[in-house]
């Protein structure tokens, strides 16, 4: 696969992976997320653009940004995910394959976390599989990006 | 009509109009939105304030600030209008009429498009007539602002 | 623009206006909105058919009759617009572009009239704005009808 | 009392009455209710306008006919009670008390006979009390009015 | 008619009734109401026993203790109407006629008001028609024991 | 099977058929459907008596009407089927088997087309089979009547 | 027509039909239904294979199985068609004509029979017609193929 | 008690106190009731720090960088505390007792103001006392941080 | 301040505080507890009486009892909260400030905890905190009763 | 088994058990099944104390009053047992086994009994069987009380 | 008592008992549950036949299949109980009473477990009561049965 | 890692990939993507036992068959996965770590495929990603199983 481009981007809350409720969200820091797909994305060829905020609007400023850029995101969302109607319109304007990550299994999680908004705007979904959902995350977009781009 | 002044206050991914979704949104951007109503406030003797943002913040932001000085608003909360209190509460705030405008016919799309929480604090929705609908809506705020004014 | 011919349809209680709740739905009486129509469709070329009633029926008869004839529509359903599923019909057979307009800003009312269900099946809807919301329809759709004729 | 006049307003299928499920209805007929109505309202010094329809745009037409020369109405709106927003709205609209009578008890029928509608723009109800139910509703009219118009 | 007993039974805060909220619930007070009950009843030949209480157990015992004496009853059972269960069996348990009063009409209140739990185990129910409804309670009731008595 | 007389009643827009959204609701017009019919009943010795009408209330009409001299009905209440208090009561006032046509398939479209609030009332149902419901529903029906017919 | 060939398919508890709750489902049992429904696919060159199963793998199964083989199914799927998706999905899986059939009227009873998830996947639905109603979905069925079929 | 620090975070709208609807919010200034804790704060040897934000971004930035300075927080999310997820997982995340506040009694207001979402991950909430409720917060919270300080 | 009274009104269970379920309601005991008060109220120069009850009905009695003689009243109407139209009515009718306070944060338990029916009739609410929270409630009564006298 | 203690509380209108409703409730009067449960409590050992009340704040009572006394309770809250939260409470706070039982199966009821709140918080239900759930619930609590006994 | 035959019904997961979740579901095996029932059984004079199955397919196979020989049932659904028309339409069909069985108190876990859909069809139901609901259920049935025997 | 066991097992409908509806479930047959996993699980050192069913019970006995043998599940309940409460139960059962796998995004689709009743009882959910999920979830339990082995 040659030179693809993906947005990986971090919603509210993250920024404190590792040391927020660690029994949830497991001992791994979003650095540490982001280094271990940079290795992993550096041997399929890829190029990540990652960015975490707390802002709503700074995730949508972001997928408009790389629309022309990117070829796909991995986004977790994390608190919107489950009610931000901007995130969803935004991930349906962005126009490439997006992967909603989620560290924990939201579906055994409390009721306001069983509405998935953004999912449904996204190709599929990751969750409850911690950092690793993430570089699974990455090696379903390479494949999808490298088979839609075949002729 | 003498000297009135407006806000345009346009929210989430609409700063992407002709390019998103267009055969939801239509072909024009925002800035030929913005500058068909300028043409037209200029003929009415009105000052327009345009401002986009993906930021739920700055749109409350804005409504604080032109308080003061606006006589009106026409908002596009995007897919805010469905669930933003802040938004909603910002319009009360705001003490002057809004006028709530959609590109697209919310009505008939997802059922999470139904709810118009913003809309119940504003003075009345335009919706599904595309870009026209801006201009309707400043029609709509010249007149009722020329009206209450009127002893 | 040549010769377009649009129906204008008011429901239940709407022959009442200027009497009933003026609070609520302002001072000026059905003819007088009529009359105000006719003079704005002159100028623009176009035939208006208007019509009241208070039986859902007629209103179906109508948009039936019309069918054939008229190039778009103006619909108050009033107290159909959230229950009727014949009205809906209706429009959805109709077949062209009908404009859905409220006096009042009925997402600011009681929950029951929160239920769009008419609107679903129109072009657009335009709510809270009151007598001059039929003029601004008669705009739109006048606009509606001539981008739609052009090659 | 003198020279009040009072709409009593029959809906959907109650011109069946006395032959249509009379072990829910009972078995006087309409005509025998009308009767029974006119006899104590001759003795009340009130002049009753007496009419049934399966339609509801005739009820709406003549709650606004009656608006100008009534002084209120007995309304049993049969299965238009829990639907009808025309109605509702047609009862506010005619300004004066209405009160809503209802064959049987709605409360302990089906679910949908719960939802009451047109109830909510009425001053006050009487269900369950068969035929009766409308006499108590004249001598409750005869009161209201003879009140409200005291000094 | 001849000897007929009936309980009036009046649940939670009627016993302020004339002072509290006025404009909802009016200015009789709860002796005024029973006076003119007794008074009608008398001419009727009917003996009433009156009872107000805050407890929803006391309303079920007095039920339950004029199961074998009395004719049927009167219920205000206000706020406890829309939730008791209790009270609904008790109504069931009595077997006698029972009409449901409320002084204001509780389909134009608060959603909660809505759901009419013990009416469901009634023979009909009078609302919003203020203290004259138990007047008109006792002529119904009246009127179904004579009649249900006939050979 | 000797003499009886079927009442075949269609309800709003249907009068439209064959013209309105042919891709649901099929090419035959209702002229096509009832002269069908009519051959088909000559055939079994039914008498038919069609009719159409956008309003609730002629619906209802027919339904009384039509109370001692037809032995069953073919019902399509069309948008009226899915809210309609009104016509729920009036074919259980009928009293004779009344079998519900729906041309689409009701439960695969919108979710307000789902509530069936006059089969309710119903002896049956045939939906989505297009016209040839109709003849279904003429089949049984004719069944229906010769076996309940038989001592 | 010529050679078409249709599955029967009757999910649980059919197979104790004119035993059990004979008010309900009536006197035929399935024997005789199939029997009847032999007679009649000979008539109309239609070959059937008939089927009955209390186990929704085995109603799965069978229309994976006759996927290649099969022109159409009857499919009384009983209590699964409320709730069964994997029943719903083999309907659209099995990719040919599928005609629902109920013995009773399923929207006169218990709430949880107004649910019709398998019938969204169905062409149609016949119910309340006791056994007739499989002898018309044969009908329907047949023509469907024989229309479908025709170049 | 000694050196404790607290977080005095107030969402969107709250710079507005004073000015936006005073009936329901007060005529107290976010200045004023700052104020009015610095000078309590300094009595019971609390250090402050104060911020306001219209973004919900700009809160969940600000818990996360408290989380290992500050001992506590008093929170008024205003709108955003009936619908933010963000916002509730940031006070999970924050780790130390969090008390929400609001101005005015949500419970007795629109129905979309009694989801209490940010409430759920607080230790306790103050509603509809006015600015006097920022200053009992800051009671309860030295109480709480004082308590659970002890050995 | 001078000479007021205030009602300190327990509802159900609440007798057993200390011993029930000590993790949720923590270790005091309503005597602790009106001990407290009793001690701070003296020093405000506020008259307490103080009850507690797990009959609804005496709730209500105590606060008709009180109307002439309270000034406001502190209520923690334990699970009544949730459920008790009767109390809801009976802080209505009491007319003076309500606070009602709960041991517990309600919104983190089970939903039917978030129901907040009585708290829709009482000026604020203060729950989460423990028993302290009845001291924060005696402060906010003191300062609003105190508030509200000035001319 | 040694000297174990019970309580048997019956609640709303059991006190009528015999003579309410037979058809539902079966003939024993509860003095039947009091003396029924005695004999057998005799012969197991255990001591039983007997109680019913129409006021859930007397059952609430008598749980407090028991707490320290008895080690467990066959509970019978009738209508209570859906909607009251105190009484819920008062069984958590109990501290000892509790089985709820039912002489109706409450399933197959009307919807209001569906709510099972008061069961939430027993160790078990036994609904359906009549007078005997009494004497099963008496064997079931022996055999806990025996098991949780030992060491 | 002589000569009945019950039949014990256990559905899917029952198999394991003793090893899935027995904080939940106990420690003794279905082995230990059925030879518990067996001895009893003997000695009441009752001939057992035991099942267990995975597929709800099962379970109604054997409840038709012993229509004719066994006298009654004791069911555990398990997951099925809150699901299954079928099974639910099988206890109906089956004719004799059945008894439903739940090992945990399936109203204090998740909110899916709350809906009883086949305890509706059932006589009553004993949960939370662990194995010993069994034995209780055997005795109930022996007790139905003998006295529903009797002349 | 070495020596590791998983059970792979596809629900209802899932023996038809790659013919049943390729625009929703993708091209490759169930049997591609076992040989595929088959690949990879060897790779791993990892021993695969592939099965497929469309009954309910058959998944539920190979969960329970291979509790003491499988160390992971990778698990498509297709339809089931929305509303088997027994597939919920022996997930949970099992013990082992479950990963559910859906080819389509369940989100994007219809309401009844949101609600997600058999993930709630797994580890994580990996949906929209086609027949690539499946390998993603053995790549996912592989880590899973060598982590928590690790001491």
């Amino acid at each position: 696969m040659t030179s693809a481009r993906l947005l990986v981007l971090n919603g509210p809350n993250l920024g404190s992976l590792g040391r927020r409720e660690p029994e949830i969200y497991g001992a791994d820091t979003l650095a540490d997320i982001e280094a271990a797909l940079g290795v992993r994305a550096s041997a399929l060829g890829i190029e990540l653009r990652c960015a975490q905020s707390n802002h709503e609007g700074v995730l949508v400023d972001l997928l408009e940004e790389e629309r022309d850029r990117a070829d796909g995101c991995i986004l977790n969302g994390a608190g919107l995910a489950h009610t931000s109607v901007p995130l969803h319109d935004a991930v349906r304007g962005f126009g490439h394959p997006v992967i909603e990550v989620h560290l924990s299994n939201v579906h055994a999680r409390e009721p306001f976390r069983h509405t998935m908004l953004t999912a449904a705007a996204c190709r599929g979904v990751i969750c409850g599989l911690g950092a690793h959902g993430y570089l699974l995350a990455l090696e379903a977009l390479a494949r999808i990006i490298d088979t839609e781009r075949r002729p």
